[in-house]
C-alpha cells in the first residue's frame, strides 16, 4: 500500500493525501455520531483529471473507494467501514459552477459545490434551482444526486432525479464519462444518467452535473390548516391540486403530538389555532403572476375547503414575515424531537391514497406492542412521504427504549410493505439499511440489481457494503 | 424449431402462434412501408405469465424476440430483420386498465393498452392522462415507454419517462419483475425503471405500468405570435415562462415556409395572418382556475411580448374552435409534407439556447451542398427539439433527392453534434439509426451500454440489431 500512497501523493500533492488521525477525523465520522469508520487516506483531487487518475491508481491495487460529499447522509452511505483499507474520496475541491445557461435554463457545476451555493448563483441569475433540504448549507450536489434526494419542494419540481439533465461520472476504472447534456429530450440509447443517480457511489463517481433551472416564482404565500383525520388531509391535497395545479408547491402533514411537541420545547414560537385540533397541514402557494393571485387563489381554494367541511379551520399568511413563522413550525419539529431526547426515526413512502389506512392501522400495532410510545408522525403528504417517529413513553429512558430500535423498525417496515411502500423514501439505504433492502426487495430485483453492479464495476471497488 | 413452435402453440393456443403470410404481414411491415422483415412466428400471449413463459421458451430456445406494441414507431425498432429467426412477440392481448386511483393520482395498465384509451379513462375520473402524440389511436403504452416518447406536452409535463412511477417487465430469462410501485419518492437500490424505459425492448419488455395522472385543467387557450427571428422566439419563451410558469404548456416553433406548405396543400384552412412572418410561434396557456383566468394571463403576456418588440403580431384564440383551428396549422406540416412529397427528416434536438445559432449556420450549409434544397424546420422550441427537415428544390423529384439522404443526415448530424444536441430526440434509435449512434457516442458510453447490455440480456434475444 505503500506505493499506492506514493502514487497518490505524486498525483495530487502530499497537503491532499491525509493519513494522520486528527486529519482524517472529520471523513470517518458519521455526523450524527452513529458511526466511526477508518480509512488507509483521505484523497482531496482538485480536478476531475486528478479524481480519474486516482480512481485508476486504485482499481491497479484494488483500492476500495468510498466517495464523499458533504457527508450529511442519513444512512451511513459517505463513511468507510471500520476494516481501514478503503480510501475516502471527497469531492470538496471539485466546487466550481462551470457555466450558467439562462436561456436554456440550465446550470453546470462540479460535484463538489455545496447546494446553497447553487441556489444562490440561480437566484443570481433570476432563476430558481428548487431543490432544498436541511442540510443545504454543507450538503453538496453530487451526493444529493448520489442519494436522490427529496426535500421540500418535491411535490411541484420533483427530486434531485427530476432536476437533471446530464452527468459527468468517473468510472470504476477510472475512466471520464462526459453525459454533460444540456438537453431536454434525448432518446439515444440507455438512459445510464438515471443508473448514477440514486446509486449512492457504488457503481461510479458523480463529478458534474448540468441542472434544470426553473423561473423564480413572484411570490409564495402559506396557510396552515386543521382538521380531524389523515383523510380530511388528504381530501385537502386533491382539492389543493384540483383548484391550483402546479401552483401547489408545499403540502406538510403535522399531527398534534408534533406542535406540542415543538411548543414544549420552544414556547417562543407562536401557535396559530387557539383550539386544537388532532391533524394540521401546511400548505405553499406559488404564483409566477404576483403575490395577489396567490393569496386570492389560496383564500378561495381555502374557502372551498371549509365550505366543504373538509378543514375545521385555517390561517393565510398576510405577509412573507408570518410565512416564514408557519414554516418554522413545521422546521421545528425534527430539533423538537432532538431536544427531547433520542427516538426511532423511519423515512417512509406509501401511495397517498393508502396514507389514511396505513396510520390507522399501523398506529394500534405500535402501541400494542411497545404500550404508550408516541408516534410523532409529519412529513410530505404530497409525496406520500411520512417521517414516521416513535419515542419513548413518558418517564421510559430514551437509551432503554432504544434497545428497541430493530423491533420497531420491523413492526413499521411491515406495515409499509404491506401497502406497497418504501422503507427509505429520500435517505437511500447507505450501510444502514442494507439488510433492510434484503429484506424487503424481491430475490429477483436484487439479482438485477447485482448485475448491474458487477457489470459497472466487477472489482466491487466502489463504496463497497452499501446498498448490497 | 419445429419443437420450439409447438411448446409456443401448447402455451397460447394455436390461434395465437401465428405463422401464415398474410397473418405475419401487419407485424412485418413498417407502417412508413420503409422495410419488410421476416419472422418464425407472431406470438400473442394474453397475459403476463403466457408471455413469461414464451420467453423462456425463447431463452431456452436461443429464438430472438422482437416485442411489438402499436408498431407506430418511426426508427424500425418493433420490427424484426431479414433473416426470419426471430418471433414478434406482440403486446397487443395485454389491454386492461388494471387499476384507477385517483386519490394516488395514478393508474395502473398492461403494456398493451392504446395511448388513447389510457387517456379516455383518465378524463372519465377529471384526471389528466398528458401524454399526447400523433399516432395516439394506435400506439401502445408500452412502446411509448420503450421508446421514451415525447409529443405535444413535454414542455409541461416531461417526456414518457417523467410519466410512469413504476413497470412490471419480463426479463430476457423469462422473469416476472413486478417493479409496480405507486411511489413519488422511493430510493431503495438502483433505478431499474429508466433503465428499462428507452431501452427499445433491448433489455426486457416492459408488461405493465404505473403512470402519473394530474388535475385536468379547467381551460387550455391557444396563440399564435408573428416574429422576425428565432432569437426573437427564444425570448417569448423566456417571457412567457418567467410570466406563466408551468402554465405554458405548449410552444411551438414553425417558419414561414412550414405555413405556406400547409397553405398549398390545405387551403381551406385559415391562415390568421395577412402579412408575412418569417417566424411563428404557437403557444398554448392552460389554467386550473378558469378559461377567463387563461385569456387574461395570455393576453397581459402577449402585450408585453408586443411592448418590447420581441413580436411583430399576435392572434390569441378567443374560443376552443379558434384554439383547435390553430392547433390545426401546427398538426396539418407533417401532413402536408407528405402530400407535397418525400423528404428528408430529422428529429433532433439542442440546448433550446443554441437553436438560433444552429439554424442560422446549419441552413447555409446546406444550401451550400444541395443548392436550394427547401428546409422546413418547425417543432418544440420549448424542448429544444426541432423536425428539421429537407424538401427538394423546386423541379427536382422527390425521389432523386432521396439520393442525397446519407450526405444530408451526416451534415446535419454533425452540425447538432458540435452544438451538443441529440441525433434522436424523441423517436429512439431502433435499427434505422444505430450506425449513427455509434458515429456519435463516445467509446466509453458505447462500451458501458454493451456491459449493460450483456448483464441483462446475456444470450442477446432482445430485440437484436436495435439501438447496438
Amino acid at each position: 500500500m505503500s506505493e499506492f500512497l506514493e502514487q497518490c501523493r505524486a498525483l495530487l500533492g502530499a497537503t491532499y493525501v491525509l493519513e494522520a488521525p486528527q486529519d482524517m477525523a472529520p471523513y470517518l465520522n458519521d455526523w450524527r455520531g452513529r458511526f466511526c469508520g477508518k480509512a488507509l487516506a483521505v484523497l482531496r483531487p482538485a480536478s476531475v483529471e486528478q479524481l480519474a487518475a486516482v480512481v485508476k491508481a486504485c482499481a491497479a491495487h484494488q483500492v476500495p473507494i468510498v466517495p464523499q460529499g458533504g457527508n450529511t447522509g442519513l444512512v451511513l452511505g459517505s463513511v468507510p467501514d471500520s476494516s481501514g483499507l478503503a480510501v475516502v474520496l471527497s469531492l470538496g475541491r471539485l466546487n466550481s459552477i462551470r457555466n450558467i445557461d439562462v436561456a436554456n435554463r440550465t446550470m453546470t457545476v462540479d460535484a463538489g459545490c455545496i447546494l446553497a451555493q447553487i441556489q444562490q448563483a440561480a437566484a443570481a441569475e433570476g432563476c430558481l434551482f428548487p431543490l432544498s433540504l436541511a442540510s443545504e448549507g454543507s450538503c453538496t450536489i453530487g451526493g444529493n444526486l448520489s442519494s436522490n434526494a427529496g426535500g421540500t419542494a418535491v411535490l411541484r419540481y420533483g427530486n434531485t432525479r427530476e432536476l437533471c439533465l446530464g452527468l459527468e461520472v468517473v468510472t470504476a476504472q477510472g475512466d471520464i464519462w462526459d453525459g454533460l447534456r444540456g438537453l431536454r429530450k434525448d432518446n439515444t440509447g440507455y438512459d445510464l444518467r438515471d443508473l448514477f443517480i440514486g446509486a449512492e457511489g457504488t457503481l461510479g463517481i458523480i463529478t458534474g452535473a448540468v441542472l434544470k433551472l426553473y423561473p423564480q416564482p413572484q411570490a409564495s404565500i402559506t396557510a396552515l390548516a386543521a382538521m380531524g383525520t389523515p383523510e380530511q388531509a388528504l381530501k385537502l391535497l386533491k382539492l389543493m391540486q384540483d383548484h391550483c395545479g402546479a401552483s401547489l408547491t408545499g403540502f406538510e402533514l403535522m399531527s398534534r403530538v408534533c406542535l406540542e411537541l415543538v411548543a414544549q420545547q420552544f414556547p417562543a414560537l407562536p401557535q396559530p389555532f387557539a383550539a386544537r385540533h388532532a391533524q394540521y397541514v401546511l400548505l405553499e402557494l406559488s404564483s409566477n403572476e404576483s403575490e395577489q393571485h396567490a393569496v386570492n387563489l389560496l383564500e378561495r381554494a381555502i374557502g372551498a375547503a371549509l365550505d366543504d367541511a373538509i378543514i375545521a379551520d385555517a390561517v393565510v399568511a398576510s405577509s412573507v414575515a408570518q410565512s416564514l413563522g408557519l414554516w418554522q413550525l413545521r422546521e421545528h419539529i425534527p430539533l423538537a424531537q432532538a431536544k427531547a431526547g433520542k427516538n426511532i426515526k423511519h423515512d417512509i413512502s406509501l401511495p397517498v391514497s393508502s396514507i389514511p389506512e396505513f396510520i390507522a392501522t399501523t398506529a394500534p400495532l405500535l402501541n400494542q406492542a411497545f404500550p404508550d410510545c408516541q408516534l410523532v408522525c409529519f412529513g410530505h403528504l404530497g409525496d406520500g412521504n411520512l417521517h414516521f417517529n416513535v419515542a419513548p413513553p413518558e418517564g421510559v429512558g430514551h437509551d432503554a427504549f432504544l434497545a428497541n430500535q430493530a423491533a420497531v423498525n420491523r413492526l413499521v417496515h411491515d406495515s409499509v410493505d404491506r401497502y406497497g411502500g418504501s422503507i427509505s423514501a429520500e435517505h437511500g439505504i447507505g450501510a444502514l439499511k442494507k439488510d433492510e433492502l434484503a429484506r424487503y426487495k424481491s430475490p429477483l430485483e436484487l439479482a438485477l440489481m447485482r448485475s448491474i453492479k458487477a457489470a459497472l464495476d466487477p472489482q466491487g471497488i466502489m463504496n463497497p457494503g452499501k446498498i448490497l
